[in-house]
């Protein structure tokens, strides 16, 4: 089942897509948590949400037309991403292939949803595009073996991991370029792992910027999988309810390209994973505020 | 003013230190969120839980003694860590001076409160200590100036940033080594910027392994101070109430030494920085699950 978060009034409800049809799952209970990511931390599944939306469908069914996407997750907890995951980026940026995952952080600020605005900041106009497949844990997991890792999935969805290439490299850290406000788009929805292949692979992956498509390739050839992710992250970690691997993105970013392409105000970026959906957002110029 | 976090039954209550006394803030106001992080996030203010503590402190005090410290903010926002923040430091490790901040993330499960023990983990002996020291943002804060920087800060107080050193250097991006679980000191006390010197400058810091002076330095000698260090990450990120930045440790840490040091299980590491107080936090193994 996929499911959405969609504004509400002031604030936003958790939605369950069946069609063209949102089921408001806080309108057929109202003792749910607004938001995934609180009701994850619940100790909730979203195959209970499944029998919540079956059960329910009649009444509180509205046109997914006219809906307005929130973040599937607004209020996430520890979000790791994978760089240098396809081979051919990796050789596109002169890196080294690496036998261990290269991981950094984003905050949830960083954060942006389907067709709101990706945002270009007054000091910087290396703003690239990055598809990337997501995955949302729903369940407390340390030590993983390659049996369990993916029990420890709620669900995947589509991810745009917008970078300020000039701050990405300023020092031997990505982070400051990896987490300028509003920046990475997530979205549109959560699709749960039973309606994809295991591990989400095999699914095409790309990027498409102004309709043109720039990265293009499939989520088989990620050097490090969804399942040996989960297994190294937890030999550290622990993951917990809430939590995202966005999981590195294939060659055609705009800085490797000759000449260099970068996002501007009134473009639209689109990332289209088979299978997922399609995350879309125009790009806007931040309102200097001096 | 100090506020703690303490257990209080399965929950933590907010404490604010009087002497050798601490009271009870959540007893004195059961409207009070659990938890400094979601009072701050809701608009709360340390300088309102002092007119609280003041107004309450015959009824609601406890002995200082015998309270069992819970981390002072249990559900932080983003974690901020400076890299190579202190000269001498940089030039142990055989790094170059840069004229950025080198920033990278922890998430909260990397925490430790006071007291509790720091875990190594069974994959790697590699654990290192670093003293440095932390604010906690109050107040949401974009484009900062020098002028308004300081009044994004709620408090100050002592952090061990204990790192992996082999994990750290897998890759290019140091986000595994510092991110194990329970391997962050925090605590013991969050101190008002009121009690200091404007920027938290000035102050000496150390760490002690088992009572022996391993890092000692002051404040003063950070080559990116607090004001430089918010002006700079708001020019681009937000920083909401209940983030935290980690401001970079002094030389002296153990992988630099000849021959090198690490923590093992019965050591005691204490973070001490003057006008703020002790960390202290116990070694010990994680136990194989395996």
């Amino acid at each position: 089942m996929r499911f959405i978060s969609f504004e509400h009034g002031s604030t936003h409800h958790i939605g369950a897509v069946l069609g063209d049809q949102v089921i408001d799952l806080n309108a057929s209970n109202p003792k749910l948590p607004i938001g995934l990511g609180q009701y994850l931390r619940g100790g909730g599944t979203l195959q209970d949400l499944e029998v919540l939306a079956s059960a329910s469908k009649a009444q509180h069914a509205r046109p997914m037309n006219g809906i307005v996407h929130g973040l599937p997750i607004a209020d996430p907890g520890k979000i790791f991403c994978l760089g240098l995951n396809y081979l051919e980026h990796v050789k596109e940026g002169g890196n080294k292939v690496v036998d261990y995952p290269t991981i950094f952080m984003r905050g949830a600020s960083s954060l942006t949803a389907h067709n709101k605005p990706i945002m270009r900041p007054t000091i910087s106009e290396k703003l690239d595009f990055e598809a990337e497949l997501v995955l949302v844990i729903g369940q407390k997991m340390r030590h993983a073996t390659k049996h369990t890792a993916l029990e420890a999935v709620a669900g995947y969805s589509c991810f745009n991991d917008g970078t300020l290439r000039d701050y990405q490299k300023r020092t031997t850290q990505w982070t400051i370029g990896k987490n300028f406000d509003q920046t990475g788009g997530f979205g549109p929805c959560l699709v749960t792992p039973d309606e994809l292949p295991s591990g989400a692979s095999g699914l095409k992956i790309e990027s498409r910027l102004n309709g043109k498509v720039m990265q293009f390739d499939n989520t088989s050839n990620m050097m490090f999988p969804v399942i040996e992710t989960i297994v190294t992250i937890t030999q550290a970690i622990t993951l917990e309810p809430g939590d995202m691997i966005v999981m590195g993105t294939p060659s055609g970013v705009g800085y490797a390209r000759t000449p260099p392409v970068f996002m501007k105000a009134g473009d639209t970026c689109d990332i289209e994973i088979e299978g997922i959906g399609t995350l879309s957002n125009p790009i806007q110029d931040e309102i200097a505020t001096e």
